[in-house]
């Protein structure tokens, strides 16, 4: 087991934030993104652009949109298209996030106090189905079938994933390879596609749109995993998302899994009580987290996700060098190595 | 005020259900429709298709698809893109049944008791995403990117009205005129387009495309003001709606609106107490039904619900008339006398 914490102290003096270096890069196109989001979310009807501003404005880093505008200069391609399909992939992401602050019965969004305690669920669910209308009329003014059949895809495929891994809750069989399929649905799907369009409207050929994708889909894969690996490692203030929450909700995602798959005895009754059975008193998640810790399968968790942004940054190299791939490639470094 | 109940029984003897003759004339294309619908709802998740299933194959008479399917065949357009945007509009509708349980608290939904009761307001809400994402796929594969448009456009003025709707829930100001807006978006706008998009894939003329949706909008307004009136008219069996849901949930629709328009003293205290104040006893609905009556405010819907009827006949003149336009007419009629 590598000493994770001073590799990552290590790391970090050498990776400047390479989020915030990306936004810098992609910051005028980025202006427009969020003025086509602003616009976009508009509505007679007050509620609407209120509740959503509450969470738009509440930022998250738009790491989403920010992948399509960046492949898509990254590939010289400058057109609005790359830009309305942008705020598309933002609506359908907080659209998804509107709806799993009811699905999940969350506190806590972005730093905030999710938007269904402020509004009520109701409120949350019809305002998340305006975003994804919306998102549609902005794919449409876009203007390519193809990005369109990619998306929609890409929303159902998230819509199956949450189901999933909603079936799942509270089963502590749930295996390793169940869990990556889950957030290969609810996450990677939407980074893969946010990547893809970019490359469908610029026209390029089919293996350039196929690393596109899998760019996407491997930081995807690398993002959720150490978002998991995080809900435990006590690192959460930066995320503004508080520890524990997958715990509370009884899902069972890598560290969990991994640990109960090393686990015997006393450990299995421990999760079998506080996963299967949802009983859970003051205590439980710190001795989760050692349990998960002494098992190693947080590093274990931060590994694979380092594996994914591997792939990541290699799925690259078919594009010539120039600082938004550059950009892009450390991007998939930082998703990682934000999980210290 | 007319004898409606009478001049009902008179009506019903001269017009057979024209929902059923529309339905008998469509079946070909309805089985495809149908077809469709089973097919893309699918999905390696089981619970998916088990929770639409319930839904779709409780039925409700497909009106919305049987209009695009009807308005194509009425234009002499066949082909398999209105069938798949017909299927397109009917998966919204349902997404949007699915959610409005979940924001409605309703018990019952087509005479079976609601989806959200039997696995959650979490299913529901990811069902309906799901099946939303999947009606995008179905107008990609259409292949109309204007009738892609206008759904969307539509889908978000349906998130809009329900919005609003909510907003105004316990309101006795709401006017007429706010309700009215509310039915336009909430439910006109999805017959509109279901309407329209079949003029879209079929290249007709700006006018004619108007006249498609004009009759769909004004059908839609028809059909949800005799819904409104009859959840106060006591004939709730045939629809598979109890009776009295809006009046439990406070919902101010143009019967109620009418009744507080023209009350005073304590009639004026009777609905400040059930619907603002939202404290309603045994006795009150009876009650509410008695003012409404006494007012004539269910008359008035159900003749408000006739013009718009009328307006929907009268758009279809521009068609050249065969059997597909007479069973449009005869739906308009059809959608008022099912008051009774």
């Amino acid at each position: 087991m590598v000493n994770v914490k001073a590799a990552a102290t290590a790391k970090q003096a050498d990776i400047p934030n390479a989020a915030e270096a990306l936004a810098a890069l992609a910051y005028d196109d980025m202006r427009r993104v969020d003025a086509l989001i602003l616009e976009r979310l508009d509505s007679h009807v007050d509620l609407i652009p209120e509740l959503a501003r509450y969470l738009i404005e509440a930022g998250g880093k738009r790491v989403r949109p920010m992948i399509t505008v960046a492949a898509a200069n990254m590939i010289g391609h400058s057109d609005i298209a790359p830009l309305k399909l942008a705020a598309a992939v933002e609506f359908i992401h907080t659209a998804t996030l509107l709806h799993d602050d009811v699905v999940d019965e969350s506190g806590m969004r972005r730093g905030k106090v999710a938007a269904n305690l402020v509004w009520g669920n109701a409120s949350s669910v019809l305002v998340g189905d305006f975003l994804f209308a919306r998102s549609f009329s902005l794919m449409v003014e876009a203007g390519s079938m193809r990005a369109l059949g990619v998306l929609s895809a890409a929303a159902s495929t998230i819509a199956e994933g949450e189901v999933r891994q909603l079936s799942s809750v509270k089963d502590i069989g749930v295996s390793v390879d169940t869990y990556m399929q889950i957030i290969d649905a609810k996450t990677a799907a939407l980074f893969a596609a946010a990547a893809q369009v970019s490359g469908i409207v610029a026209g390029r050929s089919a293996d350039e749109e196929a690393a596109l994708e899998t760019y996407g889909r491997e930081l995807g894969l690398a993002f959720q995993l150490v978002d998991d690996a995080l809900d435990y490692g006590g690192a959460s203030a930066k995320l503004g998302k508080s520890t524990g929450d997958d715990f509370r909700e009884g899902k069972v995602t890598l560290p969990v899994a991994l640990a109960i798959a090393a686990s015997s005895g006393k450990e299995t009754d421990f999760w079998t009580r506080v996963i299967a059975g949802g009983e859970q008193v003051d205590g439980d998640f710190d001795q989760a987290v050692r349990l998960i810790k002494a098992h190693g399968a947080l590093d274990a968790t931060v590994n694979q996700a380092r594996a994914h942004a591997r792939r990541a940054r290699e799925a690259l190299a078919v594009f010539p060098a120039n600082k938004w791939r550059n950009a892009l490639e450390d991007l998939a470094d930082f998703v990682v190595e934000r999980a210290y």
